[in-house]
């Protein structure tokens, strides 16, 4: 087994903390990977919240960047040094309708196996995450991190970038479309860069009027507060598609009417349930639909149009001893536009075991 | 003015009863259409009882057939005599993008113009309408009715009909689809009928078991009950497309959940509000959407298809002097599967004036 070090909860409601524990040795198709940077996630802050046995001790982290220390026998797209990413998902069945048509981010056998909190296929122990020294994971769950991507900007690409470009490309977003980008937070702020790269005219929607000038320089075309009624009264039947990331819940009905005739609304962010309107659904027949991660094969097309388009996220980097300020930060909405973790020191910390 | 008797609710919360009004006299493209029978749908009911002023008196239909006994100067599609039908629009602005487009059901200038409860786009006056025994309409807005369709069983195409075929064509249902049917009702048994015809095959959900047999009996491969949580828990990833008839609030996630990949959840039905939890649109990217009444080339398209599989509504037919009985059977869902009036003994009735 591979000796590794992580920052874990290890009690109900407990801190974040350096902890040792095993990596599995690799199989032949593994990959271990030194981790330097790890993005910290709305949704960490979530599963830290809802950590809880048997699911202790957890380690979060689900979209990262390293060097790949070590490979197994069967390896063949990586050698040692080489630069990688890895995002929320890192396994699925693979034979299953949706595996087998490339669509492993749906795998019907239970779903994909997710970075952490998930149960390993083969030996049945439970995942944890990238905020950790090393992560090992099978060759067709890494990715080469292209040349000229920031390792440290390019982390949340696995994450909130996939997700974000995911939706963008199933929703066919390209030269011609009107799109809105609704909470411009980690997913948010790349749909903006992804969507107008992509070619299309893109609003922003914040809650935030002391952030618009930011947003703009995002390259939004145009931002809109959403708390100012007649401003949004005025987006009526403007848009093609509105990628909504907000993860807080909020009103839905003036971005359905804000859709073009059969528009989409799509839901990244995660509040358990929504209330919508049904007459704003059928008037313009809008739909309402939500996405989540891509396959590897997505992946590997975002870190291409990335480096195409030199395109990271806007992140701001603490060192791994500062995670309960991160958290803290995230918490209260005080980052822009992710936060990332350096991991260099981790190793160096003093450790619980 | 063109004096005609129709069936209206005169204060709020009172009767339905025989009320003399005046239809407008013909401009050059109008077509008076004699009504012979016109359907009992729901939303009349509902209509009756939120019916308060201004919008009183009230009279309802919006699915209806008759003879053509007048027309305008410039009508050229239709002969005094003809028998024709007409549902729950009778005009629309024709210069916005929806109407160039032959979307005129989403003219964006208002909505089209409601059959009653609506407001004429020429002279301002409330429309009223087709319980009733006669009704003035722009010819743009009545259809032929195909020779071989009894017409008491193809008013209900005009509003039940075309919602349902609507949606089964704009979500392109046909060979190799599996449709799910929700509420088999007015709406829920025709769109049984035509997602069978047109090449699907086709479950519908019943929440009556007693009715299984009469369901299996309109062609439907299958008959599920929505109460059974095993038989519903068994239609996962099944759908590419389920037609959510049901007026009354449900559970919607068992029916996203009964969605393929990237299928859809289509609500014609008319609470106004739904909850939706979100993993079931996340997980296989579902898509909630709505559906309304179709443009006048949908509704040609749906009659000649009627006509070409010998597709009618299966109907009870009770004279006019029967609304109370009809109404009262219609909130009891005592109805198979579509109460309709035949106005014919409508003239004779003693009228309020």
């Amino acid at each position: 087994m591979r000796p590794t070090v992580g920052l874990a909860v290890r009690t109900p409601g407990g801190p974040v903390q350096p902890w040792s524990f095993e990596r599995r040795d690799l199989r032949p198709d593994d990959v271990a990977v030194a981790v330097t940077y790890c993005g910290v996630c709305y949704s960490d802050v979530e599963a830290i919240h809802g950590a809880r046995e048997p699911g202790l001790p957890l380690v979060p982290g689900h979209e990262f960047v390293g060097r790949v220390r070590a490979v197994g026998d069967a390896v063949t797209r990586f050698r040692v040094g080489d630069e990688v990413a890895v995002g929320n998902c890192v396994d699925s069945c693979g034979a299953c309708d949706e595996c087998r048509a490339g669509a492993e981010n749906h795998c019907s056998d239970g779903g994909p196996t997710l970075t952490y909190l998930g149960v390993d296929r083969r030996d049945g122990r439970r995942t944890q995450g990238g905020w950790s020294t090393e992560y090992v994971v099978a060759e067709a769950w890494v990715h080469r991190l292209p040349d000229g991507l920031d390792p440290a900007a390019s982390a949340p690409l696995m994450c909130a970038g996939i997700t974000s470009w995911e939706a963008l490309r199933h929703w066919e977003v390209g030269p011609g479309s009107t799109v809105g980008v609704v909470g411009i937070g980690g997913l948010g702020h790349l749909g903006v860069k992804f969507a107008k790269a992509l070619g299309a005219e893109v609003v922003a929607f914040t809650a935030t009027p002391d952030r618009v000038a930011d947003i703009t320089a995002l390259g939004a075309d145009e931002v809109v507060v959403s708390s100012d009624p007649d401003a949004m009264a005025a987006q009526a039947r403007r848009f093609d598609f509105v990628l909504d990331t907000a993860s807080r819940r909020h009103d839905l009905s003036p971005y359905l009417r804000a859709l073009r005739l059969h528009g989409t609304l799509c839901l990244l962010g995660i509040p358990p349930t929504v209330e919508v309107e049904t007459r704003a659904l059928r008037v313009g027949r809008h739909s309402l639909s939500g996405s989540g991660t891509g396959s590897p094969a997505r992946v590997r097309e975002m870190l291409g149009f990335c480096a195409e388009h030199g395109i990271t996220a806007d992140v701001e980097v603490l060192p791994s001893a500062e995670i309960a300020t991160a958290l803290d930060r995230l918490e209260r909405g005080d980052v822009k536009y992710r936060m990332v973790l350096d991991l260099g020191d981790l190793g160096d910390l003093t450790v619980a075991s």
